[in-house]
């Protein structure tokens, strides 16, 4: 999906909404249990009660790769039910040496219909820019995540402007001589690798003091923002700090959406909980 | 797999090799692709060629992803074929907030029978400590890695010592006040979190310059060291440098090995390359 598709969604559906299939079977309604595919039928389930609410479906891989082979089998048959209406988001926080990286790209864009993969960019640029050779495909790379550990390394600070190598005195157009946290080093070097055509980047809700830094570095990509719902971040912060122009933001919401109900009435639980987010972003957009 | 067998196998086997199965259906030899499943029975004639040279294999799941579901099939039939004499390792790369890595732990753990599983460090402790929850399985945490990239980030200057947040002024115990690399406060940093018994480091053997640093950070860690053979990292050099009293290392060869021929005879091929690393290796361990 390319961006002007994606910010066509977006304001047809007055929503920028992504719906995180994070489905773990133990937490899904017990009746769905004897089903030959529990993951696949609660999420189908989700997918028709939800899908003119939001624009986007975020695929956890992990919670499918617990279940080995048969999960696997689910995230596939999870991606191609959604189809190609919704932007469907590989959350796999993936990354490796090039020839590495390269193959995930082709599992997640050629042998499974994703249209973003999530990058983490410890690696640097090599472990990166494979994601971005797909047409009409996306790296998502994390800058602040929602999560405790952001302090631990993503909120350090780095020495200098941008660029800047150990023992190398010069400063090669860094404008941040007094430093910057890593996030940003991350934010500000990786937004040249790609454009805001093949890159977003993943800022959790719950930073949502640093969002006035994050839109300085990157002020015209679209951010992928998780950390709504269960972990606690503001919906109307985020969009009054982090829209722009394009709208600009995708913000994800998955327990509190997926797990709204626990009885056969689950999908309808979710609807109402999707409809709820969804009424709140239609005010934020009224003057897009 | 404990340290401890760990170290009677390197000793016994006089061999801190560990083979990576990087097996990429494009570059195995052609007379197996007309074989039902040709990733299993290449690398089953790989581990049945090198079993007795190597204490471990390691697993790139890239490459098994991009063949999806019967990829996912053919590195558990590998993993299972290996058994428990070898220490396994799923190179994967992964990494999430805690919820979301501890499926990733059971996913390598659990639903398969890796002894170890490599992880990236970016998002901090939750991210990384569900892989430590685990009685004689390890995590393998990014320190500094082989390829180009490891200048953008890794390789770059942090602010003070250790536990150093922005903007607070204190300094948390760090040795280091003139600053520091980002991957050597990862070390600093991780090994906090888990212990020689249950975590290892990933540092690059084409970054020779560095393991002297590491060795101050990390002096009782197991080290896992790509990097040598196609990448040009060499062995003599990291073995002086950065072997310990338990030996500490795993040494990791991928394409050199498995590739070393493209004929029927690969299987034999691949045996001679592994044996050679095997018996240089067996001259560096002759004082331990």
């Amino acid at each position: 999906m390319t961006k002007q598709q994606l910010i066509e969604q977006i304001r047809r559906k007055k929503s920028y909404l992504c719906i995180g299939l994070d489905t773990d079977i133990s937490k899904i309604p017990q009746h769905l249990l004897t089903d030959p595919d529990p993951v696949f039928t609660f999420n189908k389930s989700i997918i028709d009660a939800t899908h003119d609410l939001c624009v986007s479906y975020k695929i956890n891989t992990a919670f499918y790769e617990a279940l080995g082979v048969r999960g696997w089998e689910a995230m596939e048959k999870t991606a191609r039910y959604i189809g190609n209406d919704h932007f469907i988001i590989a959350d796999a926080k993936r990354g490796d040496i090039g020839n590495t990286s390269d193959q995930y790209a082709k599992a997640f864009f050629e042998a499974l219909p994703f249209d973003a993969v999530t990058v983490a960019p410890y690696m640097g640029e090599d472990s990166v820019s494979p994601f971005l050779q797909h047409e009409g495909k996306w790296a998502i790379v994390l800058g602040l995540t929602s999560n405790k550990g952001a302090k631990d390394f993503e909120l350090q600070m780095m020495v200098g402007g941008d660029n800047k190598l150990a023992g190398d005195d010069t400063n090669h157009g860094g404008t941040n001589d007094g430093g910057e946290k890593l996030y940003e080093k991350v934010l500000r070097t990786v937004a040249e690798w790609g454009s805001t055509d093949n890159l977003m980047f993943v800022v959790g809700a719950t930073q949502a003091d640093e969002f006035v830094h994050v839109r300085k570095i990157v002020p015209d990509h679209f951010l992928l923002v998780p950390g709504v719902g269960a972990q606690g971040g503001s919906l109307q912060e985020i969009s009054e700090k982090a829209m722009n122009k394009d709208i600009g933001l995708l913000v994800n919401v998955s327990r509190a959406i997926i797990y709204a109900g626990s009885t056969e009435n689950f999908a309808i639980a979710a609807r109402e909980a999707a409809q709820q987010y969804q009424a709140e972003m239609k005010q934020y957009l009224k003057n897009m």
